[in-house]
C-alpha cells in the first residue's frame, strides 16, 4: 500500500509539473547546444593560460579572466574571495633513470608528486624495493627498507566499472607512500602513476608528509605505467638495479590568492543560496581541460543558461570558482568559513569535478526523503539519457558546507578516459568533446532548475508546493 | 492487475535466475576488462592494415587476419563465405580550391564522396550555389543550377541528443545530392561533411546516382566543416565567386571477398543460430578503428568470452564479420540469401556499428512481447552502467535476416563523439580507449548469454523456463 501510495504521489506531481518542465528543460539543452560559450571559455583557460597551479601567474590570470567573463554576464553580483593560498613549484624537469650496471641505463618518465621534497641537487641513486601496499612496508621493515627507494607499484583494479572506485583504492600510495616508507629509513619514493592505461605519462598529485620533521623527509615521484611495468620486470630479473632520480621542487611561502564567485540573486529567498561551482586550481603538466577547466566553464555557463532560457530563480543562485582545490582544499574551506560567518543559509551546493565527458547523471549527499525527491524528477532527465542517480559522495570543494539541512551533489559524467588524463601533462583541451562538455553544463543547470523551483525540502512535506 | 500481475511474474523471474546471472555476468566483465584481446586485435587491423574498403588489398588481408585470428579461439567452425563486391577506388587525392577573382584563391578540404564519378581530367571550375536541402532544388529550377555547382550545406542538428538522428536528417545531402542535382543540369555537387564538429577534416561516404544514365552523372565531393562554413560566407559576399575541385575516382568490375563466419555450435539445440557481428570493410581515409573495426574486434570478443567465462551455449553462436557494409551491402545480403537456402533458423542478431565508445545499451527490433522480455533484464545491467534499451533499429548489416521471429539488436554506445570520426581521416586507432571498447563486447556478450539461456520467446510464453 505505502509503495502504491508514493507512486500515486509521484504521478500527480509529474502531471502537475511534467508539461511546463520538459519544455524548460528542452530549452536549456537546445540553448547548450546551439549557444553555448562554456567551450570558448575553456579554449582561453587551457589554450591563453594554462595549467593553474595555486599561487601560480597563471592562476592569477585564470582569477581575472573568469572574473571579467562573469563580468560580462551581467549578473547581480561579482566579486573576489580572499584567500591565502600554499605555493609549490616543481622546478626544472625531472630526471630519472634505471641503472642496469655501471654506466648502462635506461631513462624513464616521472614527474615530483605536489608537495614533494627535492632531491639532493645531484639526485639520488639507490637500489629499489617493489611493494604493493603501504601495509607491506610493516612486513618488511626497516632492515629491507632502509637506504633503499620503495616502489609502490599496486595498479588501479582495472574491473572496477566505476574508475574513481579504482582510484580511491590505490591513492594512498601517492599521498602517504613517502610519509610512511620514510619511517622505516627509506631514502626515495616512486610510486606507479593513478592510470589505468598504460603509457608513457607520469601523474602528478597531491601527497602529504604528515607531521614529519622536515629533516625526516624524503623525495617522491610518480612513475608512468609503461615504465612501472619495465622497472618491475627488471627488478624480477636483477633485484640489485638502482634507480636514479633528480627533482628540485620546492614548497614556498604562502601567498594571496582568490575564489571568484558570481550572483543570481533570488527573487523571492534571496536569503536561501544555492551554490554550482569547480576549482579555478590545476595542476601544472597539463593545461587543466578535464581537472577541471572543465566544471569551472560549466559552472559559469548554469547561471548563462538560466539567463538565456529566461529562467528567474526564486532563490539565490552562486557560482563558486574555488581556488587550490588539488593541494589544499583552503578556497572551499574559505568560502565555508565566510558563509558561515555570515550565516547564509546554503540549501544546495553542486560541484563538477569528474572531467567534461558525457554527462551520466549525479550523485548526491543529503537524506534519504530528500534523494526520493530527486528520483521523481528521473523521467525528466530521461531523453538527455541522464540515468545515474545514486547517494555518494559530492565534490571537495563543497563539502566544508555540510551541515545536516543542505544538498550536496556531484556531476557524474562518463568516468572511463578520465584517469588517462588525470594530473598528466595529456590532460588538455583537445581530450574535451565541446558537445560533451555542454551536455554536462545543460544537465547541471536542469538540476539547479529543479531545486529552485520546488525547493530542497524533502517530497513528504506537504508544503512542497508553496516553495 | 494485469500491471501487478507483470511485475510479480519479472519478480519471481529474477529471483530465480538474478543470483546466477549476476555473477555470470561479472565474470564477463572482468575477464574483458582484465584480460580482453578485442584492443589488441584492432590495434592489429588499424595499424598494420589499415583502412579496408572493399576490394581492396587491405580488405583482403583483414579477412585473411580475422579468419587466422578465429581459428586460433579453437571455435567449432571458422569458414569465408564467398562474396562479389563492388570495387571504388579513390585515385590520386582530390585538390579543391575558391576563387575569388582570376589568379586568386584559397585551398579547402575536400574528398571524393564513395561511388562518385571522376571530374574531367583538368578539373572542374564553375559557380556555386548555395542549398540547404534535395527540395530547394525545386524552387530553383534548372535556370539557376544548370551549368552551377551545387553547394549542399545544410548542418547536422547541434540540439538532437542522439547524434545518429541528426546523422539522419542531413546525410539525404550527400546520397542523393548529387543524383538529384544533375536533374537540373549541375556539374558538380560539394556536400557539407556530416560532422558536429567545425574542423578541417571531410567526410566521404556512400552515394548513389540511381539510375541515371552515366554520360548524365556529375561529380560529388565533401567538404570539411570549416571550409563549408568559410565557402557559405564566402559565397554571401560575393555570389560569383568560383569553386574549382579535381578527383580522379573510379568504379572497377567487382571482384570476390568475403564475409568471415565462427560459430560455437549449440549443445541443445545446435540449428538455433545466433549472430553478433560488425562490418569487416571501411572507408579508405582513416583506418576503420571506429566505423567498424570496433564492432568486428567487439563481436569475436563474444564469442571469446564466453569460453573464457565458461558459458556452453545451448544454441549456435557465430560470429559474422560482413564485407561490403559501407558501399553496397552484399556481404549482409549474401549471409541472409545462404540463411535462407539453407533453411537455418536465425533467432537472434546483434549488431556493433556505431563505434568503440562507452556502451549505453541496445536497440531492438522485435516485437513488443520479446521486448518486455529484455526489459526484465534490465537491473541485471545496471551495475555496468547500461541503461538504454529501446525499440528502434538494429545494424544495416543484420536488416536482411529480418522476419518475424528473430529479435534484431543494435549495440549503442555513446554517440557524442561518433560523427567526429566517421569516415573521415581521425577514425583511427588512438580515437578509441581501450576500456570503452571491452566495455561493449561484454555488454554484448551479456545479452547473448541472457537470450541463449531464456530464450528469444516474448516472457509470456509458459514454456519459457524450458527453453
Amino acid at each position: 500500500m505505502k509503495i502504491i501510495f508514493t507512486l500515486s504521489l509521484l504521478w500527480i506531481g509529474l502531471s502537475g509539473y511534467a508539461q511546463d518542465d520538459k519544455e524548460v528543460m528542452a530549452s536549456i539543452y537546445k540553448n547548450a547546444l546551439t549557444q553555448g560559450e562554456s567551450y570558448e571559455w575553456l579554449r582561453h583557460l587551457s589554450n591563453e593560460i594554462g595549467g593553474r597551479l595555486s599561487g601560480s601567474l597563471n592562476a592569477e590570470r585564470a582569477v581575472n579572466y573568469t572574473k571579467e567573463e562573469l563580468d560580462k554576464l551581467g549578473l547581480d553580483k561579482v566579486w573576489l574571495q580572499p584567500v591565502m593560498v600554499p605555493r609549490w613549484v616543481r622546478g626544472t624537469p625531472e630526471f630519472a633513470f634505471i641503472e642496469t650496471a655501471p654506466g648502462k641505463s635506461i631513462n624513464v618518465n616521472i614527474c615530483a608528486l605536489g608537495g614533494s621534497v627535492a632531491t639532493p641537487a645531484g639526485g639520488l641513486k639507490a637500489n629499489v624495493i617493489e611493494v604493493s601496499s603501504l601495509e607491506e612496508l610493516k612486513t618488511l621493515g626497516t632492515e629491507k627498507i632502509k637506504g633503499k627507494i620503495v616502489f609502490f607499484n599496486r595498479p588501479m583494479q582495472a574491473d572496477l566499472i566505476h574508475t574513481f572506485e579504482a582510484y580511491g583504492g590505490c591513492v594512498d600510495q601517492r599521498y602517504a607512500g613517502a610519509m610512511e616508507a620514510a619511517k622505516y629509513g627509506a631514502s626515495g619514493v616512486i610510486v606507479r602513476s593513478m592510470n589505468l592505461r598504460m603509457d608513457d605519462f607520469p601523474h602528478t598529485g597531491s601527497m602529504s608528509y604528515g607531521d614529519l620533521p622536515n629533516n625526516k623527509r624524503i623525495p617522491s615521484a610518480a612513475i608512468s605505467t609503461n615504465d612501472a611495468e619495465k622497472l618491475s620486470s627488471m627488478l624480477g630479473i636483477d633485484s640489485n638495479i638502482k634507480f636514479y632520480f633528480r627533482q628540485n621542487c620546492k614548497q614556498l611561502k604562502d601567498v594571496q590568492s582568490y575564489n571568484v564567485i558570481g550572483e543570481i540573486t533570488g527573487s523571492e529567498k534571496p536569503n536561501e543560496y544555492m551554490i554550482v561551482g569547480g576549482h579555478l586550481d590545476s595542476w601544472d603538466l597539463g593545461d587543466g581541460s578535464h581537472d577541471d577547466g572543465a566544471g569551472v566553464v560549466q559552472s559559469m555557463e548554469v547561471l548563462r543558461l538560466l539567463q538565456l532560457s529566461g529562467i528567474k530563480p526564486k532563490r539565490s543562485i552562486r557560482v563558486v570558482l574555488f581556488m587550490n582545490e588539488e593541494n589544499g582544499l583552503r578556497g572551499g574551506n574559505k568560502y565555508a568559513e565566510v558563509a558561515k560567518a555570515k550565516n547564509e543559509n546554503h540549501v544546495f551546493a553542486l560541484e563538477s569535478d569528474s572531467g567534461g565527458f558525457t554527462p551520466r547523471g549525479f550523485s548526491f549527499d543529503c537524506s534519504d526523503a530528500q534523494f526520493n525527491k530527486v528520483l521523481g524528477w528521473q523521467p525528466l532527465f530521461k531523453p538527455y539519457l541522464i540515468h545515474y542517480f545514486e547517494k555518494g559522495g559530492s565534490g571537495a570543494d563543497i563539502g566544508p558546507l555540510k551541515d545536516d539541512g543542505i544538498i550536496l551533489a556531484g556531476l557524474r559524467p562518463d568516468s572511463q578516459r578520465y584517469f588517462d588524463h588525470h594530473h598528466a601533462s595529456n590532460d588538455t583541451f583537445d581530450a574535451v568533446n565541446k558537445r560533451e562538455l555542454e551536455l554536462g553544463a545543460a544537465t547541471m543547470t536542469a538540476l539547479v532548475y529543479l531545486f529552485d523551483k520546488y525547493g530542497t525540502a524533502p517530497i513528504s512535506n506537504v508544503n512542497e508546493l508553496k516553495n
